[in-house]
């Protein structure tokens, strides 16, 4: 059975996409002056990472995203990439120039160029993408987080959740049309602070990307640094409350459990404020301020005038 | 469902067999000093790339074996990776663990570090290896072939085809303990020529790697340098004429086109010869001559008295 569309019809597609110009090489070299590599491996299995409704485009684009915002975290810019694509029979040419437009056109958003790739055929969909790039002078890690700091993240989280809700729930959800377009765009196309952390990871103290969701990331932020997080303000996305209580869900499980939104969670030292919000300011990022390192451990919410240990739970691939 | 093991002990199991002993982190960082990145991507599916007796540890040995073995062709020497793994429903720990095992027993054989991975669930296992090291000064090409040039190989060819028609031929094939032995080996366990390439392909006027098959290699190597292969010693291993008249299977094409040989074929000057033997002999690897380049195009094989044009033909993954 000869179901898969000709390798390399497939490779030329890409390669052209990509703007890989050269001869095709076993491995692709490229200049790269750099005495620390900083290195990232996603892959986005369609199966479980590309909800109803999202075309081939936007998930290829979701793929580099995934990469692109752990490079985010960690104030460093990913320069080269290399992609993996596992093709089910039956793919069509369409469908693998829409992958390659999706790969081509975040390269370019994201100021990368892909060095090369492999393509395969398999049961489902898939796409790995490995970024690489130059690490910062100082790389905040996870674990930095000290008693005293405050608690940011670029935001606002949930919509990525009711996007997901809204694309995937067998009941048809109740939703103003600007609110589904909201969480749509949130679900569909997530655009990591690249720009903004570039310029500001210096200050931060602890970073994580939040794709896991806001729980998870507040968790290991806390555990890793030993610390207690306590957040008094979720950083609740407009119409997320309307859109909760209208269809009898948890706005806060949408907030903080939802997993999805690729954003930077930070901690960093109160003095610090002034200047991220500038840089914010400038860049027309949205900034949150979401709480406060103690000591202690653990992380906890207030919320509505009630204090509780927040759960650590959120996104597992593996568990879904 | 939660047929899945649970993502965070997978993680552990892999983290720990890779070595990778610090806090997780959203991409890592490695010191790195190199103004010329090599890099590559190989995706191993296990629907399609691993054969019925083929160890979980193994397979995953030999999805870093795809990639080390496109750095052999370069003459460059892996020195980093991140893997990516998607598992099945029902992955059960010990699974886990051999895959773990495969990965890390790769990376010490070839000399390489983990720098982190990811892990997925879909529907069928794959094995993503990136993997990074530095560029050699004059990294051969596939284009460099030229008139007046001898051909060679590290081989034989013939027993990975050989191995995969026994492992998977409806009918029981004959063959004797030891040729079914060596065929086995050769498929599940290819050793690339890393060592014996890194010190040798400043000669290599032009090389590849053969894991889509000796033909469509050679083919390969004559079209991007605009010249002709005549082939008049094909690298037939040993007992594969036999193995093959046995079981009324043509020896040539296991030979030809039946890739999963981890070699690399290359050209280079008649002159090196006796430099490429020397080394060849001193690492106990078997270098073959298999024909010399021409002026013209195309790929021509002579064997037991007679010429012909070879197939452009190999092991096409999305056709399979």
């Amino acid at each position: 059975m000869r179901a898969h569309p000709d390798e390399r019809a497939v490779i030329a597609e890409f390669r052209r996409a990509l703007g890989l110009r050269g001869p095709h090489e076993d491995a692709e070299a490229a200049a790269f002056c750099s005495t620390r590599l900083l290195a990232k491996v996603d892959t986005l299995v369609a199966s479980t990472d590309v909800p109803p409704g999202m075309s081939l485009r936007e998930a290829a684009r979701k793929a580099v995203v995934a990469c692109v915002s752990d490079f985010a975290a960690k104030g460093a810019r990913p320069r080269l990439a290399l992609v993996s694509v596992t093709l089910p029979p039956r793919t069509t040419r369409p469908q693998v120039r829409q992958l390659a437009s999706g790969l081509a056109g975040a390269a370019s958003e994201f100021g990368m160029a892909f060095l090369g790739g492999d393509t395969n055929g398999g049961e489902g969909l898939s796409i790995t993408v490995c970024a690489m790039g130059e690490a910062p002078r100082r790389v905040p890690r996870r674990s930095g987080a000290r008693a005293g700091d405050i608690v940011m993240a670029t935001g606002p989280f949930g919509h990525a959740a009711a996007g997901l809700a809204i694309a995937t729930s067998r009941r048809r959800l109740a939703a103003t049309v600007r609110f589904a377009a909201a969480a749509r765009r949130a679900l569909v196309r997530p655009t990591p602070p690249l720009r903004f952390c570039a310029g500001a990871a210096h200050l931060f103290t602890a970073s994580m990307d939040s794709s896991d969701g806001l729980a998870a990331t507040l968790w290991e932020i806390a555990s890793q640094g030993r610390v207690r997080i306590e957040v008094d303000a979720a950083p609740v996305g407009g119409g997320v409350r309307e859109f909760a209580a209208e269809n009898g869900l948890d706005a806060m499980g949408l907030v903080l459990y939802g997993g999805e939104e690729y954003e930077t969670v930070f901690a960093c030292r109160a003095s610090s404020r002034p200047a991220l919000r500038r840089r914010a300011a400038r860049l027309g990022v949205n900034l949150l301020e979401i709480g406060r390192v103690e000591r202690g451990r653990g992380v906890y919410l207030a919320d509505s005038g009630r204090r509780s240990r927040m759960r650590n739970a959120g996104w597992r691939h593996l568990s879904a």
